[in-house]
């Protein structure tokens, strides 16, 4: 009997050691909403940042980042609406400090600012992380990448810039092997032209209406359009108006024929006729372009051109980039007058969707060429072998801890290394490695010179 | 009279037009004690930045890219302290939210959030943003950059990763030119050992006040050691314990003829030979390193190897990159042992101090090789300029603003684009260009494919 009170004492006194021990133990987790990725996957992810920020630099445009954390006043300069009730603060008892939600506040800012310091057209991008406390939702994030490019004229810019944008974007899809995708283009000087020949002054509220045309049926739209407009016949040619569809040049035609005898349409026309001619003129194919009047982008403040980007066989995706033209980019910030026009591709959501469905099909490089194992008396020489690789341009890695043979290739085997160099005291005494292609499993006795060349010829 | 009354009338009539006009602009300004770099300095910095990316993937690190938000509770695990005055919290009535103020803890959460989907030895770089409200004081920031890379070992990391880690800082400081720089290197179980051999118990109290000496006199540190430490002699032990100074071999011999028979010790002293041995072995030169027993990294975690690291010429600057070795990376969230090596690069405050003293010397391109400049009817063709420059690996950018032909070109001068194309009629019927050298000033008519040629051949 005595044995088991024993027992029974050591079990009570093991479990408050354990409790003792672990107690403050803080369970890892990251906040939901936020991305965290593992190694593998992060490799990919900089890789497409990589392609992103490359094409950004190879179109000339200046690198900024700005602070993640700004003046309250002047992120919310524009006054409230959803957007400030998404912003995060910080906690200060002396100023009111809160996280950029997106950057082109920040770009605002920035150009207002330094106005007397930069050449214009200003032309920046900028890949940063914005925060935006929105409803925890599947793919939604509330720390997200931005990648933007914009271009700021100083009292004026070219209509042809709005061209050159989407071309930037072109090479960046292209890139990331989805040559199928489409700009679908309009300019909101069109719709406004039109409603206002019509006699139609609820813009924004039709905007908004047609913006959700990509989410809900026709039916949908004529129903709420119907709910503001009174009048059958004008419904009918709104929705007329914003759903023809044809050739590019078609659709140019057609918005010429309408005869709409307005200023502003006028000069949407023209507008959208010479951005579509210059994109064709920077090479972008027509089918990779569509003239599409129900793209609207409610929401913004955009005056002119705007475009949205859809991925042709995943539309369901949503757009993948979108943007446009403002007629003031600053205007909260300094009487100058700053038209420009830009684009922003929301990388998180965009990798989180892409990932999911299984679509990155872009080649990304192991963290190695090839990890080096050095047996028991080797360790000086395996960093002779390392030094000289390096030296050679190859990403090597040496391999110190001890431990099963197994259980350190396997740590080559899961990072997807290439090839792996095993040296013992064969090796050495005769100056050579042992190498082996982890893909064939082939392994070889070679010089160190003889090593390089074939790591060499199989890198990506 | 009246003239005069209406010229009043007229002037606060203007007045009260700007007034009403601009009373709502808000003066654009970041936040005291953020960084906000003109795009010529942030062409410098990204150039530093990659340099050090660019290293330690060489040396085989993978990334890691964790949220700038956690849960508070996991960033103030290890409890208050300096810290937790320093963090920002995000207002929130759901959660308790914080910015990181290092990118270690971090990378204490992820590894014991994803042991078991991670290969170890892990090795990551983290190259991001972190938050510390500090008092406001010219050269820090609120808002800093680090530059981290670490390695984590499952249970056991073996003493030769603490030599390969200066290896990559050391290559980083050589490509941004800085080839002067110092490692001081030593062990922290050496002093511990040494304090505890003579009888010495105040550990951290001795360690703080020698982590001062770089900043205070000798004698400054002789009066602090003085206030904890009764006995003068021990004092005085310390003191040249500390102030040890001679070649590296000379050094380990200093610490070997004292004899001090403690295990601390010993273990320290083996582990200093082997760091210094291999660092050797890596081929970072002997005058490079070192071994300084004034090193101590008095505030921190680490428990064995420490370093910092100073450019030579430039002292004043101070410690460049620091770290060292620390027995338990994730006690607050896991059981798992998990002793590391790491080292942090304070980018944003090193770039800011070489940037204030001129110091930095680091060839960057400018944004673009070519401005191309097209005259009135020559857009067109310009186009065709750019696509076929870009083809071929150029980064050219296509000018499309009207204005004076001098304000044009100031703008390729004023950002040091090194050539312009000048493209008018004469150009278009001869299928050439007007390739202007804005160094020299010389202009030359040739074909499009000499102007690659030639362009090409003068890029960094």
């Amino acid at each position: 009997m005595s044995k088991v009170y024993l027992l029974l004492i050591s079990a009570a006194l093991y479990a408050f050691y354990k409790e003792e021990r672990f107690m403050n133990i803080i369970k890892p987790s990251v906040l939901p909403g936020f991305m965290d990725l593992l190694p593998k996957d992060q490799l990919v992810f900089n890789k497409m940042k990589e392609i992103i920020e490359d094409n950004f630099k190879k179109f000339a445009y200046l690198p900024l980042d700005t602070p993640a954390i700004e003046k309250t006043e002047i992120l919310l300069a524009k006054g409230g609406g959803e957007t400030s009730k998404q912003v995060y603060n910080i906690e200060s008892s002396s100023r009111n400090m809160s996280m950029r939600f997106d950057l082109t506040v920040p770009l605002a800012r920035f150009v207002a600012e330094h106005y007397h310091e930069l050449e214009f057209p200003f032309r920046r991008y900028h890949i940063g992380k914005v925060y935006r406390g929105e409803r925890n939702q599947r793919g939604r994030f509330k720390e997200f990448y931005q990648c933007d490019i914009d271009i700021i004229g100083d009292e004026f810019l070219d209509i042809r810039n709005d061209a050159e944008i989407p071309l930037v974007i072109y090479n960046i899809f292209k890139e990331l092997n989805f040559t199928e995708m489409t700009f679908h283009l309009n300019n909101r000087k069109l719709l406004n032209g039109f409603l206002d020949y019509h006699g139609i002054d609820n813009f924004t509220e039709v905007l908004r209406i047609i913006d959700k045309i990509a989410k809900v049926s026709e039916q949908d739209i004529k129903e709420m359009l119907s709910d503001i407009i009174p009048e059958v016949d004008k419904v009918e040619l709104i929705l007329q108006f914003i759903s023809y569809k044809g050739e590019n040049t078609d659709v140019l035609n057609y918005l010429e024929e309408l005869k709409i005898d307005n200023d502003k349409y006028s000069e949407g026309l023209k507008e959208l006729s010479e951005v579509y001619k210059y994109m064709r003129l920077f090479e972008i194919p027509d089918e990779n372009i569509c003239l599409d009047m129900s793209i609207t982008r409610g929401l913004d403040y955009y005056t002119g051109t705007v475009y949205e980007t859809f991925l042709d066989n995943y539309k369901s995706i949503g757009s993948v980039c979108s943007g446009g033209r403002y007629d003031d980019l600053a205007s909260n910030y300094t009487k100058k007058s700053l038209p420009g026009i830009g684009i922003s591709i929301g990388l998180t959501r965009l990798f989180y969707q892409l990932n999911e469905a299984d679509l990155i099909d872009i080649p990304t490089r192991s963290v190695a060429d090839v990890v080096i194992y050095p047996m028991a008396d080797c360790y000086e020489y395996g960093v002779k072998v390392v030094d000289k690789l390096r030296d050679e341009g190859i990403i090597a890695q040496i391999y110190f801890e001890p431990g099963k043979f197994k259980k350190k290739l396997n740590y080559a085997n899961k990072l997807n290394i290439p090839y792996i160099i095993i040296l013992g005291d064969d090796e050495l005494s005769k100056d050579e490695v042992a190498l082996k292609d982890m893909d064939t499993g082939e392994q070889i006795s070679v010089c160190i010179d003889e090593a390089i060349k074939i790591i060499h010829s199989n890198k990506l």
